[in-house]
């Protein structure tokens, strides 16, 4: 069955050309966009993905497209027009159209697209070896807090570590710490035994799998700490692991071409891996 | 008369909804784009403009959408259907249409959008006041050299400088050094009389109009250097002015609410502004 799109208040086949010439998000990227994953047939975190939303809109000076509640129908409607019950929801709001010009108008209307896929979550065998990455520079922009569709250093990023057989980019800022995957959250577990990704601030997206893992950590009194590490405290660490809507919790095994530790994933990396597919209603990583 | 557009080999009515939903250009910003003024029918420049596109195509892994004869020709062929000889020619291409997904398949299609609109050349008005800007820090990526679509950071700059009454806004690094502006390039004549701009580099993109204006200025004998001016310099300055395609050579007589020398546009800048309109077969400023 062909997958249906909704744009800007019409149902569509995801091949249509439903776009505008003039569209801001094609021609400034000047959008925000959500993923929301479905299971089960329901939206999973979706207050704190419309949270995150409502800050990015404001970031963009960008009006909701809609209410909440209005979305969260038209987001359910999508599923059932697809007949999906475990899905990816994309979810994109661009500053609307007009004739090119950088400044805008307050009262532009916003433009509302959102497609879904079937679910692809990381496979057993990927659980069960967990994936390399490399990093490199971090040459995106100052807001990346902000989730926007201005994703051409992430494309061209992951391209770049799938050239060299990585499932991800790990991005490096100019001190030489990590600031996170070009689409996930990074983590490891240094020599201490500590859990640790970089703290919030304009370097990373607040992820929203990255939020519900260092709850999930602190309630199982894994010592956690929110605290930047560098390239070589990864190289060095025990364990490492990445988190995104997508990949959940992803074990890493290797680093610019060196095993994590023994190569293989780890006990807290499992240990979260399963609390968090619990939490989703997703059967555990090694049932699966 | 509804503008014409072109989209993948189709001429359609510019408020045509033509592009696609999972173009990758509105995705991930993952496209380019070049701007190009037609005077007396004729594309100004257009050696140097397609170069840039090829620069920028290879720097974002995108092969050319067509060859440069064929593009030429349709370039004109768009103007023809608009019945426009004095325009602005837009011309953007994405990295092709695609489920989402980071990667992409490097035999993927690009995806190729003209639009031509008349032109709107700066007023005598403005040609005579000169025109205000604010600073602002830059917030862009790393790789302000590519002509890419991901240009959130300029548009929010630019909006910013017109709630502030400005035209345009003079992006800052860390180091206090004036960037460019987010869309166009900075430029002073500092204290000891040069004409000052920064160099080529990652930091600032080479723009054709600055090329053209620092030749014109060399066989002008006008002493120049490509070396970048703090904002403290641009304040002592004794003329300053930006340059584009669209804005030719338009005199900065303020910046951060501060005079430039007297406010009025100075002896080098209208220079200049002359030599570049006549270069291109515009009537000079002052008898526009």
């Amino acid at each position: 069955m062909a997958r249906i799109a909704y744009v800007d208040g019409r149902f569509l086949p995801i091949s249509a050309r439903a776009v505008a010439i003039e569209d801001r998000g094609l021609q400034f990227a000047h959008g925000v966009y959500e993923v929301i994953k479905a299971v089960d047939g329901r939206l999973l975190d979706l207050d704190r993905h419309l949270d995150r939303l409502e800050r990015s809109l404001a970031a963009i000076a960008c009006p909701p497209p809609m209410g909440r509640a209005a979305l969260t129908l038209l987001l359910e409607e999508l599923l059932r027009r697809n007949r999906l019950t475990e899905a990816m929801v994309y979810l994109q709001v661009s500053r609307g159209t007009a004739p090119r010009n950088h400044v805008w108008a307050e009262d532009l209307e916003p433009n509302l697209v959102v497609t879904v896929r079937p679910a692809r979550f990381p496979t057993e065998a990927e659980l069960a070896r967990g994936v390399a990455v490399i990093t490199l520079p971090d040459e995106r922009w100052a807001r990346c807090d902000v989730k926007s569709i201005a994703l051409l250093p992430n494309v061209l990023a992951k391209q770049k570590a799938a050239a060299a057989g990585c499932r991800e980019a790990w991005l490096v800022d100019r001190e030489g710490l990590v600031t996170e995957g070009a689409s996930s959250n990074a983590w490891i577990v240094d020599r201490d035994g500590v859990l640790r990704t970089r703290p919030l601030g304009p370097a990373i997206l607040g992820g929203v799998t990255r939020d519900v893992v260092l709850e999930l950590a602190r309630t199982a009194q894994i010592p956690v700490a929110e605290r930047p590490f560098s390239v070589e405290e990864a190289y060095a660490a025990r364990e490492a692991f990445l988190t995104s809507t997508t990949s959940l919790v992803l074990p890493v095994t290797e680093i610019d071409g060196r095993p994590v530790a023994n190569g293989r994933p780890g006990a807290t990396t499992r240990r979260l891996g399963a609390l968090y597919a619990g939490r989703c209603g997703l059967a555990a990583p090694v049932d699966r």
